[in-house]
């Protein structure tokens, strides 16, 4: 079954906004057998969609388009796909009651303009929208079926995965192929080398195809399997995966496409153990990272982010003469938060970064992209520097704490589960 | 000029990459006057590049190719080209400089592969790359010009810059048109809300074209501009940019793209005044942001983020009777909250929050979505209760931190600078 993706809008053509949605759907349906065979992307000019849509009609099985479904003028999908099919536009009912659920749940004011987005094409099938005030629609254009989602990634994302993922399931019946992607993801080795490491793996597990993505500061190693049964490609990528894992050995960090985060969260929870933070250049990213994750407040207690040094001494209680013999970005400095970190909430752990992101700051002897990890546990501490060769603050903030995550990781795994 | 862009390669159709190139092209196009109409991406088969570029050459006057130009087999983009044009491929010395320059300059083996690099279509131009193997190339195919650069941003944003944008400009000639989008940044307005507000732009500034892009959780109001000289443009896009902010009033963030933070810092700066935050729901996502701008350390000293009650006893002095009375989540909290963040830090001002991100963890009182936000000031403190109405843990993380920043954002305007 072949498959085409149209992105609408004009900040997407215009170049305003990067369609990020298509990579995902693409991929979706690539696992679920489907072909894609080509992206699109055009602006909310009428004419150009309805042209689009009869395109991809005429070339492919299934189609998949995003955007302009929102309450505003510029959102054009329903008309385009309406004329594209020779129908009219109608109020659908049940679309109405999408939108109108959505406001009353949240008790927030639906304006006129809300109530176009429930007209859509007759003949249309209407696709409930779980967690936006946007409906979707299905509808089939000459011989193509068009799924219709709105832009946002998460409404389409959700909307994906609950109608158009099993509609084209029941549309291939049997003969269904099995496409998957295994994502094992690295930290701290450069893609050229990890690439080096895993090059053997098509020859040695034929049908295997490998891909390198760089994530950064993560690499992601990618084996994608195509079987005609979903038992025979779970085995041949687990054996595959498990070949590429023992060359890459400690730095792997999952091999499900799990974050950093979750790992380190999931080792602490299996450990009763619970961390606090002191972080300097990485300005509270390694605690909004561990915080993204549900349930985090069972492990994660407390991050002292000390930009000052008068922080650092009063909340984390770092010596004044350890500041002024070796200032803030140092080995004993680290070692001291981490020390204090731990102290001040009472949790098994204790983790701490200080560091030079840049793009100033940076000295001879501790250029940008210096950073100091101090780690604090039940068998005593450390400080530990690192000196990364990024020039970008940003890229040196995620850096500095993916490495700190990572040294926590190995700490923790030493001390079994 | 109309234009078109095609991205090549079979991990860009899968959806394992994100094609990020195509919006850097468009909008760099878009702004020296060209129109950008469609975006396609298809993968490496020979027969579908052959028929796309046809397909093209027959709608526009130029085109921007990216990706097949390295040196294995699936890099088929000159062998495409050269069908689509009807001619043969040939060794370009040009091109097989650019790519033995570029071996010797590293020091690195070229090998028998590199050699295709060199094999361009009869009649093209060769376009010297840089910064990498793989040469890029001009060709016409019927009345389109179309331009092939490698995949790698960054070699295919040097090469963009170097030869395309030059090329079409001197096609152009004195029919150059200026484009140029002025973005206003706006938070606390759903998007359809702040849409009727602006609507009526197009009708008072003809020629101005509205679009509206949700960045959750801000909503941006683009105007796209379109003249023949770069300064009436400017007055242009000033006139209805500042039409729009009047109705937008105290919503608007900035007229120029920049970031809640940026403004916040700025703000900060032009008083000469300090910051601590106090973080429990965000778990240091505002300090975060805020450190992700350079020369942050000179206004932003501490954010204690306090997962935990102790932690908020501990280092913020939060009262146990608080706790008790309250709960953490709670106006009164997030006061002392803010108190103690600023009282600890000795700065200018304290700010935190302090809610309910989920999944879990609401109550029929206070549902997920719940925010209590502390303002200390040297004027004095309090604590102001918001209710969002989203489900999702990491949308509740980034609306409460924003909610944060912009009530300190009105603070500080309310002093004057």
């Amino acid at each position: 079954m072949k498959a085409e993706l149209l992105a609408t809008g004009d900040e997407i053509r215009s170049g305003a906004l990067v369609d990020s949605n298509s990579a995902h759907i693409a991929e979706r349906l690539e696992e679920n057998g489907i072909d894609v065979l080509r992206h699109t992307s055009v602006g909310d000019n009428l004419d150009t969609l309805v042209s689009t849509l009869r395109e991809i009609a005429r070339r492919v099985d299934v189609a998949v388009v995003t955007g302009g479904l929102g309450p505003t003028t510029d959102d054009r999908s329903a008309e385009a796909a309406a004329e594209a099919a020779g129908v009219q536009l109608a109020l659908d009912d049940n679309a109405l009651e999408n939108v109108e659920s959505f406001f009353k749940k949240f008790n927030r004011p639906m304006t006129a303009s809300n109530r176009k987005q429930a007209m859509l094409p007759q003949g249309s099938t209407v696709l409930h929208n779980p967690v936006g005030t946007a409906p979707g629609f299905s509808l089939a254009i000459e011989r193509c079926l068009f799924f219709f989602l709105p832009g946002v990634p998460y409404e389409m994302k959700r909307m994906l995965k609950g109608h158009v993922i099993p509609a084209v399931n029941a549309l291939q019946g049997d003969a269904v192929m099995h496409n998957r992607v295994k994502t094992i993801t690295t930290f701290g080795l450069p893609e050229s080398l990890a690439g080096e490491k895993v090059a053997g793996v098509e020859a040695a597990f034929p049908g295997i195809q490998l891909g390198l993505r760089a994530h950064f500061p993560q690499i992601q190693v990618k084996l994608y399997g195509r079987e005609s049964t979903a038992s025979a490609l779970d085995r041949r990528l687990a054996e595959a995966g498990d070949w590429v894992m023992e060359r890459l050995g400690a730095h792997v960090i999952s091999e499900n496409g799990e974050t950093m985060e979750t790992v380190v969260g999931r080792l602490l929870v299996q450990r009763a153990a619970t961390l606090a933070l002191a972080e300097s250049c990485t300005g509270g990213l390694v605690a909004n990272w561990l915080t993204n994750v549900a349930g985090s407040s069972d492990y994660f207690l407390f991050s002292g982010v000390t930009y000052s040094n008068r922080a650092k001494m009063d909340v984390l209680s770092v010596r004044p003469e350890t500041l002024d013999t070796y200032g803030a970005v140092h080995e004993e400095t680290a070692r001291e938060m981490a020390d204090g970190a731990r102290r001040t909430a009472g949790s098994t752990y204790g983790l701490s970064t200080s560091g030079i992101a840049g793009p100033d700051g940076g000295t001879a002897d501790k250029p940008v992209g210096t950073v100091c990890i101090g780690f604090s546990g039940p068998g005593g501490s450390y400080g530990k520097r690192y000196c990364f060769p990024f020039g970008k603050r940003l890229m040196n903030k995620k850096i500095f704490a993916m490495a700190a995550l990572d040294l926590l990781r190995k700490e923790l795994l030493k001390t079994g589960g």
